[in-house]
């Protein structure tokens, strides 16, 4: 196992760059049917929150916090979906999504459900942008 | 909105009492499938994650990890899947479901999948009170 933390390759595939946090990456899964953001912890070799030590867990849940919040505001979603699966993808990532009643996967999860359409790129900067603006991260 | 906590009766019926923790109560998800976890803040009205204060936000990422822990413990379980979705159960809840690559669903996520197969009384009792004997609830 490496001793230097590189974000796995499925991860990097299929979500874009939005900033470094403390603790995680912040990525946008690039899949405009949801506005869909994962949070990434810089350490190697975790697949479980309970694998971090307290202060890891405690940096990922204010991270959860500020992020939830930010998608909320960006968003005013119906609901917030966050999940830490990793059933495909084994390295630690926590999904943080902006649910609609009205999108392709409700009420159901978006875990599975169809195939990611992409951003147009265009439009994808501009959500980074603003995610990165209200955030601090620009 | 009523000031006092009472379970969500939909989480009632889906589900039977293991205990109580500091910030949370802790049910078994009536659901052989999958051993699955629920924890449910007794909170009056709060919906997100991000809508607890920071103290109890600390809780919850306490009892998240106790509870993983307990659980990984028990089933000896592939994977972890812990996430807090709402979106048909309003009252804010966290899953924590243990996955084997056996299961009926994985690689996908447990929830929307099939019907749930309720447990024989027997073994139910049976699961409840090694998670009580080893988590100190008994």
């Amino acid at each position: 196992m490496s001793v230097v933390f590189a974000l796995d390759p499925r991860l990097a595939a299929d979500t874009l760059s939005v900033g470094t946090l403390p603790l995680c990456d912040l990525r946008l899964m690039n899949d405009s049917r949801f506005p869909w953001l994962v949070l990434v912890p810089r350490r190697v070799g975790r697949s479980e929150i309970v694998d971090l030590n307290g202060e890891e867990q405690t940096a990922l849940m204010a991270e959860i916090v500020a992020v939830s919040g930010l998608l909320r505001t960006v968003t005013a979603c119906d609901k917030l979906n966050v999940g830490a699966l990793g059933n495909i993808v084994r390295q630690l990532h926590v999904h943080i999504v902006a649910r609609f009643a009205s999108d392709a996967a409700w009420p159901g999860p978006v875990w599975g459900q169809g195939k990611a359409v992409a951003y147009d790129p265009a439009a994808a900067t501009a959500f980074i942008d603003t995610l990165r603006d209200l955030s601090g991260l620009a």
